[in-house]
């Protein structure tokens, strides 16, 4: 007897918590992770699904009845740094669920059914977001993600056996359910509702330098402060967006030396910048670019800026979007935008249909320990996954 | 035969010596500080000086001549993180190369004169500046230094044994050599000046409190992100400072949880500011922090600020800054105030008669591996040292 929902969910509830801020610290290949993974691999022998993995460590549990392109379904494991408990594992959860409800109702699915964990979705240690869904679809190669450092230098390659990935090759459509990471569907009194698009986004590097120097004994206009060129960058960045109604943060920001007494020699900070079209997207980009430039000159420092990841727009497929949306005892679930990246964004693009799920989130809030979605929401979207696999399975 | 100046400078220059920057990292009692240690010690052994620890790891090498109330000199071996080779070891060098003037010389010193080494006097490890020769006058409590903590979350009292000091007790005047940290030898064209006083300052610590978020699907306006508090607040306060002629510097950040994808749920900085009065300095520190508060009540941040250090003005001796850079060969050396706090200043305070000699450094930059003092001017150094040590040893 699989464990259910609530089982499932309240066993996951302290793997990787941090007790101070409440937070997940999930990064991949880290004793947390690792053990969400042997969590997985429990859960799919509990159900008899055949575990296939690859070079990368994606995992898929499989249900091997009927034939022909398989269904996929899933999510990933990994947070964030200090992220919320539904980010991922939501849908991962609610895969493993919805195979259960499918059985409960005597359902015999006419093509293999899968559940997937894709690695370093968030990119919160090797810096590049979907590198699993990536290196399984070809998007991203080998000899590229081996090299991608984390913090404290370890590369890729290090932690990951590396090669190929046939995971995919049977696979026809992909299906993800996921928290929402808006309010989209509270300001629609909905429940559930499917995805239209991805916005374009980008992870930039901006590498401000400047002269390091005493703090105390300095003039003020003797010196080459790269933190002040930052400073007016995050601001400038701001505001661009707001006014435009896109995107545009710094959240991460690394200082040397980082000394009380000491001007930094050089501040290097990451946007991270969303738009409704690729062209806004690079119009926004250079628009800060700019503004950092000029600022740079005046404050007697430099700037590079290097573009880390650039993801285009994603429109999932329009007629499958409407067969998993179209139809249910409620009527019709709202399709909606998103602005953030997901697998089924790589798998859309590298050529595999696909669908996304969104279950309704009462403050909209990710990425943040406050992440939250309520436990009948989140069985609407058991059972509303478990109905689009019925579907798509015929 | 102890080992001359040049010697000793070439054998401490590779000590803590990052590869990478040409900065060196000398943060107390880690492993490259310990060697400077060891070396004083030997160098100690060289000249016949009797070594005295005390219980906070500061180090005096007396020469236990004459009597009555001793003459110190000397300085510190730690370094700020990625700093330069002068700031602290010239002193120390440069005090026991005087010892070997006063030798050769012939001079027999009607009192003791001691050698000292006071620990952590960038407070670059447990954010205290001056710990050292704090402890050692008894301005700070051992029941206050023991809890104070490096960023690794190691406490000051797990490294040192703790207790009291006796180290001082029979010194009667402290004189310490420094090189420059600003520009004002060079334009008086002189190799060495005594010091008149040390500008007030102080370090704050900025807390910006925020919520945590989805980079790409939170709205800007939905967002209460600290880090736009802090740029404005850094920009704000630069040029505060900048129109006054004070000293205002944010040269460490720490952001939580510092992901490229999430807006931050707190940003925390740090603070160094300096001014001619203490006056000054409150007034500016208030500005910066109505400035800020203003901010974050715009941005739906918090704000809380904690003075984590305030040192007062000190005037050196008047008496004894003439009598140091009075009637020399060349004409009296220039007096000149500084920016930058010393162990001087804090035996001053503490009712210590103390004078400081500064060494030209021909571009002022300090606090930097490109922090510099040309040998010509550091062996004058020493030579006007050793006058120094004559005259108030008779």
């Amino acid at each position: 007897m699989p464990d259910d929902f609530e089982r499932m969910w309240s066993d996951l509830a302290p793997i990787g918590r941090s007790a101070q801020s409440g937070g997940y610290f999930r990064q991949p290949f880290t004793a947390p992770e690792n053990e969400l993974r042997a969590w997985f691999l429990e859960q799919c022998a509990a159900r008899s699904l055949r575990v296939e993995s690859d070079a990368f460590g994606n995992l898929v549990g499989w249900w091997d009845v009927g034939a022909g392109p398989a269904v996929l379904t899933g999510s990933h494991l990994d947070s964030v740094l200090d992220g919320g408990a539904y980010d991922g594992p939501l849908g991962v959860v609610s895969s493993l669920a919805a195979v259960d409800v499918l059985r409960s109702r005597g359902v015999v699915p006419a093509r293999p059914i899968g559940v997937s964990v894709f690695v370093e979705e968030e990119g919160s240690r090797f810096g590049l977001a979907c590198l699993g869904s990536r290196l399984a679809t070809g998007t991203t190669s080998w000899e590229a993600a081996r090299e991608l450092r984390d913090r404290d230098g370890v590369a890729f390659g290090d932690v990951v056996e590396g090669g190929s990935s046939s995971l995919l090759a049977s696979v026809g459509t992909y299906v993800e359910l996921h928290v929402e990471q808006g309010r989209n569907l509270v300001d629609r009194g909905a429940a559930v509702g499917v995805a239209s698009e991805i916005w374009p986004h980008g992870r930039y590097r901006f590498d401000f330098g400047g002269v390091a120097d005493h703090a105390g004994t300095t003039r003020m206009e003797d010196r080459a402060d790269p933190m002040l060129t930052y400073a007016f960058t995050a601001l400038g960045a701001n505001k661009q967006a707001r006014l435009a109604g896109q995107r545009a943060t710094f959240g991460r920001v690394e200082v040397t030396p980082n000394g009380t007494n000491a001007v930094p020699s050089h501040v290097t900070a990451w946007l991270d910048a969303r738009c409704a079209t690729e062209s806004s997207l690079s119009s926004l980009v250079d628009g800060i670019t700019t503004q950092a430039t000029d600022r740079a000159s005046r404050d007697g420092t430099s700037l590079e800026v290097t573009a880390e990841s650039v993801s285009p727009a994603v429109v999932f497929d329009p007629v499958l979007a409407a067969r998993v949306a179209a139809d249910h005892e409620d009527g019709d679930w709202p399709i909606i935008p998103t602005q953030a990246g997901h697998d089924a964004g790589i798998l859309s693009a590298a050529g595999v249909p696909s669908a996304m799920l969104f279950v309704r989130n009462p403050t909209g809030v990710s990425h943040s320990p406050a992440e939250h979605a309520e436990l009948p929401d989140c069985l609407v979207g058991v059972s509303a996954l478990a109905d689009t696999l019925e579907r798509l399975a015929q």
